[in-house]
This record gives C-alpha cells, structure tokens and sequence, in this order.
C-alpha cells in the first residue's frame, strides 16, 4: 500500500484539492477543527488526527493549503505543529499562497524538524480544485518535486516546475497583479464604453480577438457586467494577493505603480462593501468613483 | 465602372489600406506631397490629384487615415480642405484615431460641406493594414455604414458597427487603454519573474492559459522580453492615443486612475528615448525605474 | 476725471474685485445679464451697458474674471464680443483661471482687434476679493503691466510680475498642482493619524512646525476634520483646474503623476457627491475609501 | 549621582544626541563596535561597555537610535540583547523610526524582561540632534514618558506626548509621508515652471504665502533648484519611511494612493543613481521623466 498522504486546510480549495487524492488511490490523512468535516472524510476513507504534529507523525509528505501566512505559521510552530513532529524525511508541499519570503521562513522551521519544503500555489479556482484541473506553479529542488509529483498530478492537471524555492509564490503574484492591473483597465474600458453609448457587451466582442483580448476581459469584465459577483475569488483574497505582490516590490526595491495602484483600489472597493464579492466588484467602486449607484 | 474612392493619408497604415481598395477593384483617387508615392500610386493604377478639396471632387466615398485631430483638421479645413469641395451626397470614412469630440467637429465641418460622416478607426498594425485583415470599429448610422461597407470590406476582416457616431473612437480608446494598462502589468510581472528567479518566458508560457492570459502578456512581453522593440507601434503614438483616452474621461469626468497612470509613465518612456520604438519599451523604463540598464 | 475701467464676470470674486476699482476712485463700466447685479452697481455709481462689445467702446482697459475658456470665449467672440469691437490701443486684464494656450488663443482674438492682454490670475478667495488683498500673478509685457498696475492695485495687494505672457496662468496652475497634492499627503496623514490613536489635531498642531507643516496642513485638514466644507472654494473648480495643469503636462509631455491622481480623486470626491463643497471635501471621499460614513 | 543612562545606536543622529545627555550632566553608558567612536565617548566622560545586556545592566533608562526594525531587533534580541538582560524597573526610550507593529513586537519582549517601553521618533535632521532641538513625538503610558522626561529634554526642544504606545512612530509616519507627498508636488510645479518660461525661485516666492506654501517648497524644492543634494536626509532613507507608511496603511486596509505613489518614485529615484542625495533629489528622477539630464 502507498505511503500515506497528510493534508492540512480542508477550505473550499483544500476539500476538493483532498479529495482528489483520495480518489487517487492515495491513502490520506487530515485534521480539522470541524466535526462535520471530520466526519465526511472519514466516511470517504481518510484517517483524521487530532493535530498537524499528528498528521507529520502519519505521514511523510503533507500538503498545506491555508489562508495566509499567519495560518500556515499556525500550522508549524507550536507544540502541535508540523515542526514539533520527528519529522525525518518529510515533505511539505505548500499550495497557500504567501510571500516567498514569508515562505522561506516557514522552510526553515520545517528544515530545523528535518524535512524538506516546495512551495506550489495554485490557480483555477473552486472548480478546478474539484475537477482536479488546477494549474500548479511549483518551486523548489528537483528531486523534491519528483517525490511529490503523483500527489501534485493527483490535484491538478498543469504542473509547471518554474525555477528554485519560492518561484511558485513568485509566479502566483505575477499572475495575481497582472489580474488585477487587467481588471482596473477593463473597469475603465467599460465606463467608457458605457458613456459613448456603445454596449459594454460588444466593447468585449469587438476587442475580445485584437491587442487588448485577456481573460479579466472575458470573464471578470462579463461578471462585473452582468452584475454576477456573488461566489467566484472574493475581493478580500485579491487585497491580500496583491498586499503579497506590493511588498515582494517593497522588499527587493522594485518600483511597480500599476501593482500598488490596484492595491489601493481593490482596498478601497473592499472598504466600500465589496470584500466578499469576487474581485471583479471593483467595478463597483469604479461606478462609486464616477457617480452611479453600484448595480450589484 | 464603380464610383472612384479618394483616400488621403498614405502613410504606413494608410498605403496598405489605400492599395487593398485598388485591389478590390474600385477606382482610387489619392493626395500626396511625397513626388515617389504620387508615382508609385499612379503606377498602380491611382488618380493622383492635388488637394484634398479634388479628391472630394473626384470621389463621393473619401477615406481618411491620419496620425492626429490636427492632420484631420488640416485635410478638412481651409481652401484647399474636403469641406471647401462641393460634396453633395459625399461620405467621409475617417480612419484616423482621434478624440470623439474631435471627430464631432470633423463632422460638422463635412456636414456644413453637404457630406456625411462615419468614424472608423482600425486595429490590426501595419501587417494587417497590408494584408487587409484589419479590424475596423465604426460608429455611424445605418445608412452610411451600408454605403462604406464595400471599402470598409475591402480594407478589413472584422467590421464591426458598434453604435453611433463617435462610437468607433470610444472603442478604439477602450482598446488603447486596455493595452496600455495590460502593458504595465506584464512589465512588472516580468521584473518580478527575473527578481525571484524565474525565467520571464516560462512565466508568460505558465501563465498563458490562466486568469493572467492577454494579448499584452503573448506579444508585447515577448518583445520587451526578447529586445525586439524596433518597428511596430510607437511609443509616441501609443502616448497621444493614452492622452485621448485620458482627455475624454476628463471631459465627461470620469475617473481612470489607471489610463492616466499609464498616460504619465508612456510619457516617461518617450522622454526617456523610448519614443521612436515600439510601445513595448516601456519596458526599458521599467527597467530605469528598477536600476537595471536599459537592454535594448 | 481717470479713464473709466471695463469689468466682465461679476460672480463671487468677481463682483468684490469691481467693487475695489470703484473704491480706489476709477470709473467702471460693467455689463451683467442679471437685473439684480445691473441695478446694484448702477447705485454704486457705475455704468451699466449691454454686452461685452460696448464695455470695450466705453473703456479702453477691461477686466475679465470668468469660471472657464468657454466663458471667455463667450465674452471675447461673437458679434457682442470684445473682439467686434473696434479696440485699438484696448487692454483686456484677464483674471480668470484658464490654461495658458487658452490665453493664447484669446489673445490672438483680442490682438485682431487691435488691443493687447494680459494674464493676471487671482488667488487668496471671495475674501481676498472682497478686502482687496488678493495675489495677483501676472504675465505679459513690462509696459502693459505697467498700465494695468493702478487697476491691479486696486484689486489686490502682492502683485508679481512672473513672467511673459501666459506665466501667470502657470504659477496659477502650480499654486493649484501643490495645494491638491498637497492635500492628498493631509487626508492620508489625517487617516492614519486617527487609525494609530492620535487625535488628528494634535497631529496638524505637532507637524505645524516642521518639514510637513503647509498651508493645506493648516487650513484644509482643519476644515475637513472640523467638517467645516460648506462655502470655500468648490471641489469641482479645484476639478477644472486641476484639469487644466493637467493639460498643460500633457501637451507639454511632462510626466505629472501626482497631479493627475489628485485630479482622478478629486473627479472622484466631485462625482460621489461633493462637488459644491470646499475642495478639502476631498477628505469625505478618503472617508468612503476607507470604509467610514462621510461625516459631513 | 543621578542614575546613568543607556545609550545604543551612535550614528550621525545618535552621536549628538548622546553627547546632549552627557552635556545635561546625567551619567552615560554606551556600546559601540567601533574602536575611534568608543574612545572618543569614554573621553568625554562615557562609560563604555560591550553589549546592550551590559547596557541594560548598568542604566535602568536606555535610549535607543538605530536605522530600521532589524537594527532595533538585533540590539533587544538575542543573549547579549537588552531583553536577555535582568532588566526589571527598566525603561526603553526607542528614537528609530520604526512601524507600530514593529514597535509592538519590541515592547512585548522588553516586557518579558520586565522593563517598559516608549517611542519617541525625532524629526529636525543631524543639525537639530547636535543642537538639541529635535522635535520628539512620544507614545506611551504618562508614568513611562514623566520618568523619560529629563532624558528627553536633553535631547529635544519640542517635546509632544501624542498617544498611547505606537502613536510617536504614527505621527513619524504622518511627517514624512506628508513631506513625501508634498515633494511630488513640489517638484511637478518646478518643471511646471520652468517649461512655462517661469523662473522657479520666482514660482516659489510668489506661493510661499498662499494656500500652496509648505516647508517642502522653502526647504526642499530651494535644495532640487539649487541643486543643493548632498548629505541631508538621504532618498533611500525616505524610501524606508515610505515603506513603514505604506505598511501601516496596509495592514489596517486603509487606501494611501498617494503615499504608495511617493513610495513608488523614491524607490525609482533611489535605483536611478540617487539613494545616497538628499530626498529632494527626487527631483532628478522626474528630470529623466521629462528628458532633460539631472543637473546634479
């Protein structure tokens, strides 16, 4: 029988990203605080222990998917932690997506336990976690991958090795910045659209094939449009993504205005009452800032 | 024999547009001050006239394909200008990219003159203007596009009538800014890449297929990556399209921090010599603004 | 007796400013479309005509303090116009706020008419209107400064002569650049000032002295965090005018970036519903970023 | 004998204000790892010992100036760190500019050692240091900033209890993003000038009394005119200081568009040649926005 699998953060990515693993045939192992979920994934097979100490103990490779850096802190450090197991030989494969340095500070505790790390953020959403189609931008060492290859090859379906320890993070943030930027030039293409008369719809037809074609244009300008912005990647995860981008610029003494100017707006569209909407409501606050009363 | 057709204009966009009318067959009147394309016109098979006023004379349907609000002023205006001619019945097809409101005082010079007008700017680059395979965004009445439709089809692959006078110009601006705006993205998605140590090509390849994919991140990227910044679109002209973008917001106050934002650093790019190549160059800004030397 | 003085645009400044040359003994001709005004300075001793063209016939040295360029045009062109008028050795003494190619072009109109001008732009508000204090930045030639000085006196108190003709609309348009980027530093200070615990007054009075301290800081952040923003000088004319130094970059191809995203926020503070308000509303609209209710 | 007190972090600023202390007749202990400033402070009467824990060993109220959080982290941490040592009664008196957050991080591990802790961040430059006229804003308990009190006015001239603890660093944070913004403005309005024929000192004059004055325009756009950049406070340090304003910002979701703004250009102007000039050398890089050469 295959060596058990440890998975820690059963959130609406991390249910469906488990439970292709368990569909894998691989053998799992999960914690939570919820009894429910406990219960439901027991009754699909996999053993739950009472800690992330317990899951290192039960298995060699875990893989964490949480909301941010301070969760997955949450998770190491401690008594109960992922650290405070006899961790020889382990693997943590990371699928949250923090800053590489951020990332970098939990490789070392999970070094100092004696196992290993590589970080492997993930886009796709919801229903890529489910279908088991995710795209996975890993780094870290090769051999480290390898090891982990049928685990990430049972969550996703492009698993792409983009350079060493903590290129997947920084993979992730150019694709989350580049959502963002995307979408405030898509915001303002459509208020202009709107108030030459021409429909927003046939704006996105029309340049939807030229220079300016992009999936914000397709899909999140779609969704601001048709006023779809319940579910979907909430507004609040994408200021946290781009707080992660703003400071890796921060960081390394990069000069990156368009990153940071998304940054302040997505805050303040989040301020305004749109941090649970997907992200695409900042077209709300676009309609604040040019006097219409957001449709929601 | 079809009526003749003026165009006026045969600058790199215009000659391919020009040439691909006498191609389909239609009689082609031009103006020109250059004693070569007058000849090589007439070669083809042109009525090469003198003034803008005797295309108007010679031509019912007259194109236009010029680089700013103040050419087009300059063809219409004046004795020797279109509205001089006496243009009962006539149509202009202007092809240039200018400001709608700049396009509505074109028209009510033409309409003084007994002409008609539609706006019909084109996206596609100098290749498409070539090959034919443009596409063109026309705003105007039914009527008048019906009359264009042959010389239009004869210039582009996909027309699209996307609302009325004016609405060609507020497409083309959504079109300008959105690439402008993705443009800034994909440069600090790149510098991010190369500062975590991620090759900027197997972001773009990575990220090609996601929420990030443009048509920003495919071309523009790829040159600034590859250095490939000679030809294509200018700079300059990407930075008097971001500032027509930018002065009809502020005429219908809108708010576009980010098409203003892209407006200053375009700006930025052209001072800092960048002007003359292509847009992508901003890039090499970027790269001012993160202590790298410029790789041209 | 003294050569009577013309004076167009008898508004809130205007009418404290025409009240002043009365006060300083100058005859005054003025021409209003308001029975109301007519009659007042009628009592006061002036001379009311009909239109623009017979202040010019009447006085060979004219005011003029209109909101914008179309206003000034409105007074300058057309039959009534200052310029219908036969105007030889005329002096037009322009007080508005205008960009300084549109002084140009005003200019050209009144030199046709064989009159010369000059910009002399005003700051120091309806109060310094009313008590005669006002800054006068003025631009032209020595000599027809030099003319205009006893009516510039009349009307305000530090005249300077900066520059040739248009360097008055310049300084104008930097006083306006500084105190609107200035007071974004303020609301963003006074924002983080209440969110770390400190009363944003005692920040104002701490920071009164030293390298931050400013008129913005002491005036603008007092009447935003007093709400004191009804009266003062309105959001949407900090608006135009911000509109206007943002055009002068733009043709002049200069790279202004905070200034034009003082003019995005202050569009956005006039479009979410405080445009009547003092400029310093814009405080309101970082409120709404924010998250917290406008506290008007 | 008075008790002595502690003094850690002998740079350009801390050197002067140690000596003020010793010039106020109170005892010094200080730690330094350079030989020259070691025997230059034991002959004005210091003592000089090996470590912070000695430090603390020796003076019950310890005075800390260091350039940024690690720097502060490095002198508290650690077994030859002020926290390592017994340190009851003890008080730390922290004069960095640092984050709130920051400043937090330190109190509680000052605390596990049983001492208490105020921030007092200095603004008035190595001139006011030396003189003993800095500005000092304090965040703390009253008990804590009373028993500092004799301590602080050796070093300081204006003495401003601000808040609770955290507040000091929050005004600091005020200040100079104040000071930051200010200088964009500043330096458009200088360019503004000069490109509209005006000479900047005039432009600076004529607005030095109106709505528009500010320290930043007397001090720092006389210093970029002048090209007055070398020492002063140092572009790279303001970068630090835009950092911890935009930190603060961002992690209380507040929007600060134009502090990141600042953040942004005092990054590029610090890659582009000018980290080590005065802060109003951001001057030079809205030159090279503008093309003309920074007249260094």
């Amino acid at each position: 029988m295959a060596d058990p699998i440890g998975f820690i953060g059963l959130g609406v990515m991390g249910a469906g990203m488990a439970r292709n693993i368990l569909k894998a045939g691989l053998p799992l192992v999960v914690t939570t605080t919820s009894p429910e979920k406990a219960e439901a994934f027991r009754a699909e097979g996999a053993t739950v222990v009472a800690t992330p100490r317990e899951v290192a103990a039960a298995a060699r490779i875990v893989v964490t998917c949480v909301p941010d850096s301070p969760a997955l802190q949450g998770v190491v450090e401690g008594d109960s932690g992922l650290a405070a197991a006899d961790w020889a030989d382990g693997l943590l494969i990371d699928c949250s997506t923090i800053a590489p340095s951020e990332a970098r500070e939990a490789a070392a505790r999970i070094g100092a336990a004696g196992a290993r790390m590589i970080d492997a953020p993930v886009s796709g959403g919801a229903k890529g976690a489910t279908d088991g189609t995710l795209t996975i931008m890993v780094g870290g060492e090769e051999a480290d991958i390898e090891r982990a290859r049928p685990v990430l090859e049972a969550m996703g379906k492009n698993i792409h090795h983009v350079g060493p320890f903590g290129a997947g993070q920084t993979i992730k943030a150019c694709n989350q910045l580049m959502v963002a930027v995307n979408l405030m030039g898509a915001c303002e293409a459509v208020a202009m659209a709107r108030s030459g008369g021409v429909d927003p719809d046939v704006m996105r037809e029309v340049l939807s094939t030229g220079a300016a074609r992009s999936g914000v244009l397709e899909m999140h300008a779609k969704r601001y449009i048709d006023k779809a912005l319940d579910g979907g990647f909430r507004a609040e995860l994408m200021r946290k993504d781009l707080g992660i981008a703003a400071t890796i610029g921060a960081t390394e003494h990069r000069a990156q205005p368009a990153t940071t100017l998304a940054h302040q707006l997505m805050t303040a569209a989040c301020n305004a009452g749109f941090a649970k909407k997907d992200s695409a409501a900042l077209g709300l606050f676009y309609d604040l800032m040019n006097g219409a009363e957001p449709q929601e």
